[in-house]
């Protein structure tokens, strides 16, 4: 079975009128004549025939290539714009309404792109409204460079390169010019741009079967706006040889379609036909620069990225080149209000692509050894260091097995990369430092663990090393490992998006927390409140085999599995906390 | 065979990196820090970390979200962006970095997506700035409004309405707010907001395999950025229905996800995913506006129609609401130079949705009617329409065969409309004014014709009868009759794009202007002079024969088929031209 192309549409033959019911609510600048569905032409709200002083500029054609023309209507670009059917030239007498509503004393310019529709039925409009004694130009714009000069005028489309006759054109009227001097710039600045497409897909109609014509591995080079066949089909290159080739085709010399050669000044337009993302465009785009700067010596004075100039919803891109003097560069840059020009494009860059280096850090890192003899405290934290790394170790099969059952099955191995490293570097702690410890600790962990554990184990470090460096300056107290402990809690809390009950890490270390400040606020003795407090861990991590995963890879995992393991990311901050504490207990009696 | 989905790229490895090169060249005002391909932040190109005075808001993420998040980098928006490679968050060296380049004495905000990895890279880096001595505060957006609640906050992403966000800390920022109120500006803005995305396809990553996991007809409600599948796969329903679907999901009063209720004043945003085209975007807000006005009860105060936060190629869009109050707006309108904020589109609106009255005509339309009496002009006039006519009905047959051969076949049939309407209508017609008849003559053209051939001929009525009108008052002489026969070429030629030698009617109609002209400036009699250059057009008319085609639809036939037949058109204006010729003498004759 056969299905028309998924679009985001209501019926086919409303998708101008309601394009431009959407584009007048984006926009409070633009108006529509009544006459739906007739006629379809778009207007700035701030002019009307009656009192309007300036050149009336305006263009249109066949729709589908959204934003143009309507994108353009605003103060210093289009007075009007003139909305065909899908690709169909708009009957004449939408043009004479538009020409009507928007002209009066300076008259107005008709700018069009070169199809036989078009040309004809802006013609006759141009005609009958000359004969109602409007004072009417026209200017054709036809900048096509894919198809040889012998196939006549036929063959020189308008493509994207009319926006920038608009905007020329748009900005000579705002500037107060008669109409002849309005519509000379407009026929110099489309004399003065060439274009050319390529394509990885046709447009669809709306209502209509997508045509797949050029299959899975070919692309369409020099094609037209309307799905018309290009001038030839080859295999997908890089963008950086579609760009090369385009660029040839452009500044030809043996065509000699724009009158651009070694050291002029130049302005480029990458437009995008629709489907192909602006990332795509960009790439094109940063390409396209450097070639016409190195090979084709050029100084390229302005860009402009985007979508201009569509096709539905064809993925392409096409190439604008304009050879531009400070004069058509002034235009260019002149002020807008049509809303989709673009903007922070204009003035003059720096010489050079300007990139800016990497500042440094503030904090001068400095390089930490382990101390010729360990203090008591330097002591203790080791072993605690130690005893809270080997558990880990021994616990890699039992956290990987849990992991395997409500996560991906690497919460031992990703633990015991940590635990290894802190190991090995462990001979270069400055141990008799606890935060620059600390620190290193987080260190370790970064090199080695990987992972969203590694992460918030760092993140854990770091907030600890914060806020033991910023309180605990000459001597830890049990009193500042508390503080730290639950400024890691906060800190993890915060940027992992878990609290207690979500059945991770936390819920080992946020009752060991409350437990440990608890008992030292009630003047417990430090060793017995650590111990106290690893007793909460490990409770607290057995807990976790109640709770539903809230957070985290195990939120995804059906209720009955997750109720038969404990969460391992808990059960190893238990395990590592326990050691910790059990270690420390023991030195201090060992040394007491 | 499997092949990489076709895209505009080199390697897929330096998508990023290559984008941000056509970024910066494109907008003059942002710059990138060194360190590529692992450094990727853009950062305004007028911010130095040293003397920047006001609070930096730096924003970031996985790139594919295309203009998000380096588009917003400007005065009034974002600072810096930091760019992760394709749908990964960046490192947190490369926050860090970023952080250090523009964050001055004020302090900075971090506007972090609500995804597991963003939130832990800028919260380490956010830990790691702070332990440097920077200020930094976190404001974590996730406004997904397609999963219900109890998925907990994983289920929560953060989607197109942090650009929101983004332009509301921005403009506070400007503002020379405090980091603290900022900060506050932003979250309560995160909380005022809800989005909710649907597609028609997934999209692609750079390098690898198109998915296409709906189908034909199949659409996914409530996906995420990434490519992650929705909360239901639905057939394709028309737009109308899909947004009436998305709105209610937002606005559901028993999820409660935005605090909206009637009466409220919104802001609306449609945002494109990448692979669908303005024009339907336009559209699904062109009904969503209404929908929100009379269904909900809401004022719709501003509408962003465009794409703000895509998913690299995906067809489809997101629909985010904002509760809005006036502080609100003017943070939303406050000038920006972010180049992909949308313009145009602040401010308030006129009440009522505005369309313009269609203008009428300047010249009044005169009803034209048979004089009761003709005279000698309109008597000759009357049997020049006549015999012209009557000889293209009899020509029907000749013409379609010929045009059979070079083109569509039915040069005949549609001349044959032309003449029979003629006919038909020339008993109203006023002969006794020439100027007049001419007129009306193109009318009934245009009402029957139709095809190229029907505003051509249009076009030539319309051009003569302004020469006639404007210059022939009282009596018509030979002399106008050929003022008006060059005025409707040049006119013919203009639009139609086609000059002597096209293989067109002009080859008939050059000649006999040019022998027409010749003739009366020598001194001949104006009978003769009508009866050589109608020879002149008939002798034109056949020399098309040996004429290669260069404008119509002749020019895509080939030379060997072209040079059997002469050209239907330049034939049809022969035969017409020289049976009117012929009456005009007889008339002559006979009447004197």
């Amino acid at each position: 079975m056969v299905f028309a192309a998924k679009k985001f549409i209501n019926n086919p033959n409303d998708v101008v009128t309601e394009f431009i019911e959407g584009l007048v609510e984006t926009y409070h600048g633009l108006q529509y004549l009544d006459g739906f569905p007739e006629v379809k032409v778009v207007i700035r709200a701030d002019v009307s025939a009656e009192k309007y002083d300036k050149v009336a500029v305006i263009s249109g054609g066949g729709s589908g290539h959204e934003p143009a023309h309507a994108g353009y209507v605003g103060e210093g670009m289009l007075t009007a714009a003139i909305c065909g059917d899908v690709f169909a030239s708009p009957p004449v007498d939408s043009i004479l309404a538009g020409i009507r509503a928007v002209t009066g004393t300076e008259g107005c310019l008709l700018i069009v792109k070169n199809y036989t529709g078009d040309r004809l039925n802006f013609g006759l409009a141009a005609e009958q409204a000359k004969s109602e004694g409007y004072k009417v130009e026209t200017v054709i714009v036809g900048e096509d460079c894919a198809l040889p000069p012998p196939r006549g005028i036929a063959g020189r489309r308008g493509l994207a390169g009319t926006v920038l006759v608009h905007k020329v054109a748009g900005a000579a009227a705002e500037a107060g010019l008669s109409l002849e001097k309005v519509a000379a710039e407009a026929k110099c600045a489309s004399e003065m741009v060439g274009t050319m497409g390529v394509a990885l897909s046709v447009c669809t109609l709306p209502g209509q079967v997508t045509s797949d014509r050029l299959g899975e591995e070919k692309m369409e080079l020099g094609l037209g706006i309307h799905g018309e066949p290009g001038a030839a089909v080859v295999d997908v290159q890089p963008v950086d040889v579609v760009v090369s080739h385009v660029l040839q085709q452009i500044l030809n010399p043996e065509t000699n379609y724009v009158p651009i050669t070694r050291g002029n000044r130049v302005v480029l337009m990458v437009n995008g036909l629709g489907g192909t993302p602006l990332m795509e465009l960009m790439i094109a785009a940063g390409k396209a620069v450097p070639k016409l700067q190195l090979e084709f010596g050029l100084a390229v004075d302005r860009v402009y990225t985007g979508f201009f100039m569509t096709s539905l919803d064809m993925a392409g891109f096409s190439i604008s080149i304009m050879k531009a003097d400070q004069s058509i560069l002034d235009r260019l840059d002149a002020p807008t209000k049509a809303p989709n020009w673009p903007v922070g494009t204009d003035g003059n860059r720096p010489p050079a692509k300007t990139h800016v280096p990497v500042p440094p850090s503030r904090s001068i890192a400095e390089s930490h050894n382990r101390p010729q003899e360990l203090s008591k405290e330097g002591r203790i934290l080791e072993a605690a260091i130690q005893a809270a790394a080997t558990v880990i170790i021994s616990l890699k099969d039992s956290l990987n097995e849990w992991d395997a059952k409500v996560g991906d099955g690497d919460c031992g191995s990703t633990m015991y990369r940590g635990a290894t490293a802190i190991l090995e570097d462990m001979k270069n702690y400055p141990l008799n430092d606890a935060a620059e410890t600390v620190n290193e600790i987080g260190s370790s962990i970064k090199r080695a663990m990987g992972g969203t554990s590694g992460i918030i184990y760092h993140l854990l470090c770091k907030a600890a090393y914060a806020e033991l460096k910023a309180n605990a300056h000459s001597e830890v107290t049990a009193k500042h490992w508390c503080e730290a402990l639950k400024s890691s809690i906060t800190s993890v809390s915060k940027y992992g998006g878990a609290t207690a009950g979500y059945r991770t890490m936390l819920d080992a270390l946020i009752p060991a927390s409350q437990v440990l400040e608890e008992k030292l606020s009630a003047g417990e003795d430090p060793i017995s409140a650590f111990i106290l407090s690893a007793e909460a861990a490990t409770a607290g991590a057995e807990s976790t085999i109640q709770m539903q995963a809230q957070a985290g890879r195990s939120s995804y995992v059906s209720a009955e599995i997750i109720a038969t393991v404990p969460d391992p990311g808990a059960m190893a901050a238990a395990g590592w906390y326990c050691a910790a504490a059990r270690a420390v207990k023991e030195q201090y009696q060992s040394s007491s």
